[in-house]
């Protein structure tokens, strides 16, 4: 790809480029497990139709974080190298479903302020100091819920007046390293995005619409 | 939906609010028809790898326009306004397969001057007028192909060295009302985002993604 493209986005915001460092940067660790909320789909829906009649509309906001992992789709052994390509870190709940990392917004906190502090529960040591760890960019993408049992739409569905949850889904760039530190209860995977692309019936709507949501940034893939 | 939501974007662009306008502010007439280059999708391929030897990595622009549209999923008569919803402008070819207006660009031609010029051929009265007519916004999204027959992904799919073709999506703001002068070969139609999610057998990968890349928007309708 010639590097000339990279500059050439035209009207837009200007940082579209997003530094991705590899895997092999980062390091993992463990701490308690934090209770699930909900053990089955009936106790979340419920969940949902209480905080609605107690607080109105459901805002949550999620994080998308990027690696660079190596995709092997053929263990040619040779030419690995060639296949690196950006993953997505991925939360998984008791082998099953995935989710990204954060959470429901407190009455009254910003979007930014409740990722970070969301962040910090499920990715850090110590989550009440959440100041300057998170580097939350723009927001990529909205996926609303018209009524408490139906599918996101990446729009209000027609003859929505009281949608029920709200998600925004941001970009959040992160340092050259870093250790992450994951509830017990969670495993933490990278997922490369032409896994994720279009595969919802793994990774839910959401999770499989964001290799769209990340398509109009040049990833700079730093090595050293 | 409260208000208050409209500001609370995070660290982004700030300009995430898109004014839409509904469809009886366009007036549309045509024009003669642009001779289409391809009559099958193999002469298109043959095209694509003449281009790529001749000048490389073909680059696509397209704009995508909105306006705001009476959405009737089912006709109940009563209750139409409630279905407004924001619909795409998307041409018709042969009343078969659909495309965004927009197109190739001239060798060394910057995105914006290219898509101008794209829409204006497809869009306008007189072609060569295209200074103030288009506010042509951010790039939205970016698709690639990694070699002439295969599908467009919404990432550079792993160990594609030279890629064959990439798309890039603006998103065009129009304005308050004007007029569309369409080639009389193509047909524009306005088709609601909720028809075109998630639905590539009938629109193709790039557009039942752009209810997708439009997600992060909030759309301020404009009535009067």
């Amino acid at each position: 790809m010639e590097d000339g493209e990279h500059n050439d986005n035209g009207g837009g915001s200007g940082h579209n480029v997003v530094d991705i460092y590899p895997l092999s940067r980062y390091y993992f660790s463990s701490k308690d497990a934090i209770p699930e909320k909900d053990d089955s789909l009936a106790d979340r829906i419920q969940r949902l139709k209480a905080s609605y009649a107690a607080h109105g509309l459901r805002t949550c906001v999620e994080g998308v974080l990027l690696v660079l992992g190596v995709h092997l789709p053929f263990l040619w052994g040779l030419m690995v190298e060639l296949f690196q390509h950006p993953h997505v870190l991925l939360l998984q709940v008791k082998n099953s479903f995935f989710k990204l990392p954060g959470g429901r917004l407190r009455p009254g906190e910003s979007d930014i302020e409740g990722l970070k502090r969301k962040l910090s529960r499920k990715l850090s040591l110590d989550e009440s100091c959440v100041n300057d760890e998170w580097q939350v960019d723009e927001c990529i993408g909205i996926w609303w819920r018209s009524e408490f049992e139906t599918l996101p739409f990446p729009y209000l569905p027609p003859n929505t007046h009281r949608p029920k949850e709200c998600a925004k889904l941001f970009l959040v760039r992160l340092p050259r390293n870093r250790q992450f530190v994951v509830p017990k209860n969670l495993k933490l995977l990278a997922v490369p995005l032409c896994q994720i692309h279009d595969n919802s019936k793994t990774y839910g709507p959401i999770i499989s619409g964001i290799p769209h949501l990340l398509s109009k940034f040049y990833f700079n893939t730093i090595h050293d």
